[in-house]
């Protein structure tokens, strides 16, 4: 367990996935204290014709915004959940909070943009694992998950996360959301202070609070 | 704004507010570098006629434990939430992360008293600062009501909890406690790690994740 070694990635894990393995070193190749890139839109993105742009913008304030459960019916009209049940409104706070950085509570297009991505991300991780086609994955398989993310984390730490996500012991996908949303958004707080990218960060009690709160 | 003064008084604090002054130097007296004690129950008590025993022990395991689910069934049947509606499954189960220091996922009857004793002293926090009796809260009575239980966060920390806990400016019941739990969680984890009692810790990111994700 090498602890710099921060999962993240949100994207092409699908390609990367070595099931069946013990946990440390499976998943995506992760550069030594390094973390992978998120992807990026190109600015000559067009949102005319883009079957997101139709669902944002049938939700979204005249700020061009939404909030918590403006996105959960964006979410619910979209059919992203598929066969699973829609995302609860406590899931979708916790998605607007990952990439709310100026606190305002809502998110724009390019960050639904980005979620919309992550989510697509999760969801083929998510069916992957669940080989059983279930609807719900257990504990071995969301520690599969989350190694193949690329997150390195210790048996406890994932106890921990396995006895907060489930219910009789089984992960239904809004809860693994959840869990990637806030493993995620943590990690990204996390990195933001670890300037020497040694995976350790002193902490004051407020700053603590602030970037851990609102998750 | 003097960092090492926590919060996370569970008990008295409604013969300490001192509402409408300014938030620094409001709220109970805390020692510098001190935390308030929470209320034990003495060695002696007894659970014979106790109503907690009776709510407790009809939704308990075998095992004497309590799940979310079964937590939930017991508040509402308590009739604790009063006239607001009753904690979402969401909330309960923060409740249990709380005090679930050994990863267990369920709530022994001790803890459970922890908790009820923690959940009325917020309920009469909520009341006191709700002064329409309107059933939620605005921003500025979430910060007194924060201020009063001993906590001494910075603006930008209290506006990332309001824009979290809020719908449309208000901060029910239900995602005031959430919020009340969190707070006390991770301040709860934070101390434990501040040995020094300075305010200031140095966590491993597997560390940071075990204490942060579970609540």
């Amino acid at each position: 367990m090498a602890y710099p070694r921060y999962g993240g990635g949100l994207g092409n894990f699908s390609n990367q996935m070595q099931m069946g393995q013990p946990m440390p070193g499976t998943g995506p190749a992760v550069l030594p204290g390094g973390y992978p890139a998120y992807p990026a839109y190109p600015d000559s993105y067009s949102s005319a014709g883009d079957p997101m742009w139709t669902y944002f913008t049938a939700v979204a304030d005249q700020d061009g915004e939404v909030d918590a459960e403006e996105l959960q019916k964006c979410l619910t009209q979209s059919g992203i959940s598929g066969t699973f049940s829609p995302f609860s409104l406590e899931t979708c706070r916790i998605m607007i909070a990952m990439l709310d950085r100026d606190y305002t509570g809502k998110m724009g297009f390019n960050e639904f943009k980005e979620l919309w991505a992550a989510l697509n991300a999760w969801k083929q991780n998510f069916i992957t694992v669940d080989k059983d086609g279930s609807g719900t994955v257990e504990r071995h398989e969301l520690n599969q998950a989350i190694a193949a993310m690329g997150y390195r984390l210790s048996p406890q730490t994932l106890t921990a996360i396995v006895k907060r996500y489930s219910k009789n012991g089984r992960i239904f996908f809004d809860d693994y959301v959840a869990c990637c949303v806030k493993l995620r958004a943590l990690t990204d707080f996390f990195r933001r202070r670890d300037h020497m990218r040694q995976g350790v960060v002193s902490f004051i009690y407020d700053d603590f609070l602030q970037g851990t709160m609102a998750i």
